[in-house]
């Protein structure tokens, strides 16, 4: 494989614009953070002081919410909240009907009365507290406790913490790791339950490209919505009600639509999910030659069947649209980084920087078996992820996931509450509920047959050694008799095995109950594996993570911790890239390029109105003067990652100017590897936005409410 | 289909690194217009005095020269001549043999004894004189006279001018039309016949990329070669002969080692083939729905058949291997034709280029019926254009092909020289001769006989009305038999015929000359309607153009004509473009994005050498500041179209700065219409070729031999 050489980064700041030198800026920062980056902050252009945004109860990162796998922010006093289109995809699908499809048609609140219950799942979390508790968490652990002990003494710890931290029932806790359990810190999360949609333009606007578009430039995507976080009349966090009052945010973002240009810094602040930076060298080449081929494989396969179970059946087809849709996005993903790894050696670039770090290490004679150990756990850690995945390959079942996670649920609530395994916990239940209650929306009986099936038969093929033992004899021969008896199938069933206990559960006659009872101790048995393999390796990983950190330390560089869902801020430019020599992306598309696009089909519909108001060029203020046009989309090389869905892409005066919805292709490595060369997100223009807003969608009451600095009102904001 | 909105010529400006205003810079002129164009010089930046780009006796334009088809420039006083690789492809292929592969090898003669004849084919013209003759050709033809009548006449007039400029052997002399036959103009050139191979990189680095980037950007092909024109110890003209003496080419181009930066100006001189830049809405029409798509699918048919009958056979693959070269290449450009107007509605354009010009015609009270004359002459022409199409669809074999000619020529050869078709003057037999003796070459009995069954098949499944009446009573049924006794496929019996009358060719008991013979008058039969057809067109177009050219000049707007083979220069600056909104491409490629494209198979094998001096970057003096790195091929705005490949780039000061070689995908619709934000020529940088020529091949003799100016040595050329 050729090493891919790139346009040197001159040139690329020469074609974006400008060209002042600029340093590679890699990094997703917890706020505290951000006062060690001052330099790094002024290199890009970044001049607010970094101890504004290291406070979290201060404008604006308190303005920064997280909004179930995505995220969100204020945008007025009274809890108004912008985030993407597709994070808001189920709140407008739930409330469309046959008469009235928000999805295509959009939805406007003109009057908070209209706002719509934006679904039971959806919270809105608002970062109180952020409080290294390493010491509570670590100190103390026996160094010879098993694998699994240590993970269990670790988890009651962190179960008591967050119950400590949970007792004002207003906030919900976690206590995530920082550098794979090097380091712990709780945090408390104000958690608003009543989240009402307000304001989402057609699908043919915030779905624009749909699938064909995900993850590539160029876009031109309308990704946005708004919605409204309701507390209950005492201001404290209530059960979705009709006299519930929008929340106080006290602290919003203000809006700028004076929108960037090429070369301007900007922030961009959210809840990034996973990254695997400091993974090893050989954990990169697992998911690069193992894991991720076999999973884009057996994704494409269940992708086939159910496209096969559900043709010609409309309303079959409707209720597998989101897996379908979450599956492709998954898979491009997961192609996206293997064509990355094919493009670019990370595991070569990752040699190179362990062999750094090894010949530091070795300098300072400590830990002599580190990687050794370190080496060991990551292979035992590997083949159990095999065992894993043949796991869930022979159980790809609606049916069977319900009838396991009630048979597992009532397991754990055989048990006093603070026993439970954390993910059971009574806490948690509601979203179990959910879960199983929303089933009815996305599961039809023919089709998670026909997946099981050819499921089960991809497992019988997987080699011998990933079968879990035991599990082989225990798997069901005859599928279609055993699904066609279960009664799992009819949500009231469900839900009422939901009260059951786990005496009353082992006499169900159901026979996917009956599986899923003799699955259990397999199932238990797997996850103490988990749990053993896990606490060794984090015993480890965490040392080298330490040391690793000393090593960076000794050359005067920060570290972040990879991203694991909490509140992180990177910093970056408005910046084109060269996806090959002779290339030139971005950084920005415009309206011009929706047109473009059109095919008059889905999903390259453009609404009449949008349209005309294109050819008409009736961009007013929005306009924007270097491209002479109205900027759709633009890229900026701030680090992201899923998570940061909806993220807002701040100015230097901390103003919204857009916000985040995807990354590239050539940047879906950056999970692994951040490469300042290509690594870009893709962010919806805050023109195009607003544009949208006030020439399509007529949504004047949104814009009164916001606070808009437009341009030409050099000072005033346009708030009545 | 939508029209395809493009991102401003601003962003594209700024894009491309400057920001100064710029014109469309359309037009492929005739030198003697450029005084013409001051301004319009100017304001790409380009300062020389117009005049001395007007005379063919001075410097520059008396280095650029014809090369069979191509372009080519003099690059030192002793006939050393640059062209393109692919121009000179013939020359190094005939040259090889199975011990001395020069196409993969590369060659280099390192003294002038060294140099290789370059074929019989090979001359170069250097034009040596533009005269107006429209008067003698037109003057007195009366106006009752039939379409047929009035083209013999022009040709006869025609034949004597060619006639009595070629009185000096030395010379070759020809009268093209201008503006469809509005202005007739003599050229004289001299015609050099002993043409030489000097130098040639590896095929490797001159054909880089191959069919697959053909019409490509990015593109990294280092296409270029050299060769030497030679004369007799007179200094006259000669045929090839050991003792002749290179050509004292006093003027010749100097070279500028410093290259061209985004932004800068550039003169492209050459002898572009041929373009439809004033053809009606009506002619686009029918190209684009009719005549395009049918050559299309009726080359991509014939291709299949050749692929079918050499497979498996490398030795007939490889004689065809040309063929295949020439179709696809002319496919992707038809292919290109016709994805450009569904792109953008050219027909269109030329509908409110004609609407606007309509307005004007009728305030002048003049001709009333042209605009009706013109639709029925374009209708005739399109009509006759469909049977034309059948019948070489009807004879898709190269020994019938060979017949034809043979016949058509001992029919000539029985009229004096002066009364013969021009095509087939004595002049001319020489061609005729080198190509009835090259087809042994690329010719195989079985494939040629497959393509014809094949294509006699599709002839018969064309409608009726294409069908040339009387032509399909004349084929024959039993291809095979037919074949298989003739012995056209002998050279000697070839060029045997090529001496005999037509009283002997009528005794042939040839089956495929009795065939040919048979043909023979219906052929001529459409050459007479040709001439019918053309006599009346040329007679309403002439007229037709000569008030748009009124027009123009009524609004202050000098006109170029359309191609037509002879010497035009155009302008314009290094700049890339927009190919979709949110992308750019160009200006410039660089010598990592070789190895970015490296498969280590064909077309994308990096020669060892160069590979390694790459990943050295030993680049000298021949690195570009700005890009840091070396150059390979970069993109301008000038106007080109087939002809121009090895046209000289160059710079303000008439230095050799790059060799044309190819255009966009997207610009291929430049042949119809110039559009400024999509149309880019493509050329090797100079800065590569010299780069190729001392690390790689080390052509010290030929660096030395040339004037160039290298960065560092202010006004010193390193001449030696």
């Amino acid at each position: 494989m050729t090493l891919r050489p790139l346009l040197p980064l001159s040139l690329l700041l020469a074609l974006g614009g400008f060209s002042f030198n600029t340093i590679a800026n890699e990094g997703q920062w917890q706020p505290h953070q951000l006062p060690q980056l001052k330099a790094e902050l002024k290199s890009v252009g970044l001049t607010m002081p970094a101890e504004k945004l290291a406070d979290l109860h201060k404008h604006p990162m308190s303005a920064v919410v997280g909004l179930s796998g995505c995220t969100a922010s204020f945008v007025s006093s009274q809890g108004l909240i912008v985030t993407n289109h597709h994070c808001a995809y189920d709140a407008i699908q739930r409330n469309s009907t046959a008469q009235r499809n928000l999805i295509v048609d959009g939805f406007l609140a003109k009057a908070r009365a209209e706002e719509l219950p934006a679904g039971p799942n959806v919270r809105v979390y608002v970062t109180d507290k952020v409080e290294n508790v390493t010491a509570q968490v670590l100190d103390g652990l026996g160094e010879k406790l098993s694998g699994k002990a240590r993970q269990e003494q670790i988890e009651n710890r962190i179960k008591k913490l967050t119950a400590g931290c949970e007792s004002d029932k207003a906030f919900r806790c976690s206590v995530p790791a920082f550098h794979r359990g090097l380091e712990y810190f709780l945090i408390r999360q104000l958690m608003l339950r009543d989240v009402r949609l307000v304001y989402a333009p057609s699908s043919q606007i915030g779905e624009y490209g749909g699938d064909i578009d995900n993850f590539e430039w160029p876009r031109h995507t309308g990704d946005f919505s708004f919605m409204r976080a309701y507390v209950g009349r005492d201001g404290r966090p209530a059960d979705p009600a009709p006299d519930n009052v929008p929340y106080q945010s006290k602290d919003f973002l203000q809006v700028s639509a004076h929108g960037v240009k090429a070369g301007d810094p900007i922030l961009i602040a959210g809840y990034p999910g996973r990254t695997s930076r400091y993974k090893l060298p050989a954990e990169s080449r697992f998911v690069r030659d193992v894991s991720y081929p076999r999973r884009v494989a057996d994704d494409q396969a269940d992708l086939q069947v159910i496209a096969t179970a559900t043709a010609g059946n409309a309303e079959h087809a409707v209720r597998y649209a989101n897996e379908v849709k979450g599956s492709n996005n998954g898979m491009k993903k997961t192609q996206g980084l293997l064509d990355g790894f094919a493009r670019k050696d990370i595991a070569a670039i990752k040699d190179e920087q362990l062999a750094g770090f090894k010949q530091w290490f070795a300098k300072q004679g400590k830990d002599p078996q580190l990687l050794t150990q370190l080496d060991a756990a990551i292979v035992a850690d590997q083949q159990l992820r095999e065992q894993e995945f043949a796991m869930a390959v022979a159980m790809q079942s609606d049916l069977l996931g319900a009838a396991n996670t009630l048979v597992r649920l009532a397991h754990e609530r055989s048990k006093p509450d603070a026993e439970r395994d954390e993910r059971y916990q009574q806490r948690n239940w509601p979203f179990y509920k959910a879960r199983l209650s929303r089933m009815e929306q996305s599961y039809v009986a023919s089709v998670d047959l026909a997946r099981w099936q050819a499921s089960l038969q991809r497992y019988m093929k997987l080699p011998a050694n990933l079968h879990p033992p035991g599990l082989d004899s225990l798997l069901p021969t005859d599928l279609a008799s055993l699904h066609a008896q279960s009664k799992l199938g009819e949500t009231s069933v469900r839900l009422g095995w939901l009260e059951k206990d786990g005496s009353q559960i082992a006499q169900s006659t159901d026979p996917i109950m009956q599986l899923a009872q003799k699955l259990h101790p397999l199932r238990l048995q797997l996850e103490d594996q988990r749990k053993e393999v896990d606490g060794n390796l984090e015993r480890i990983v965490a040392r080298y993570m330490q040391a690793v950190i000393a090593w960076k330390k000794s050359q005067g560089k920060p570290v972040y911790a990879d991203a694991n869902g909490t509140l992180r801020v990177s910093y970056g430019q408005v910046m084109a890239y060269s996806p090959r020599d002779g290339i030139t992306k971005g950084p920005f598309t415009t309206a011009e390029g929706i047109l473009e696009k059109e095919t008059g089909k889905d999903p390259f519909i453009v609404p009449a109105a949008e349209k005309a108001a294109i050819l008409a060029k009736r961009y007013g203020v929005f306009k924007d003067p270097v491209l002479g046009t109205l900027p759709v989309n633009f890229l900026s090389n701030g680090d992201t990652t899923g998570g940061n869905s909806g993220s807002p892409i701040l100015n230097n005066q901390a103003q919204l100017v857009g916000l985040n919805f995807d990354s590239t292709y050539e940047s879906i490595t950056k999970d692994w590897y951040y490469d300042p060369a290509i690594s870009r997100a893709i962010h919806v223009d805050i023109r195009y936005m607003l544009w949208v807003m006030q020439e399509i969608d007529h949504a004047d009451n949104l814009l009164r409410e916001m606070t808009i600095h437009y341009p030409g009102k050099p000072g005033s904001a346009a708030k009545k």
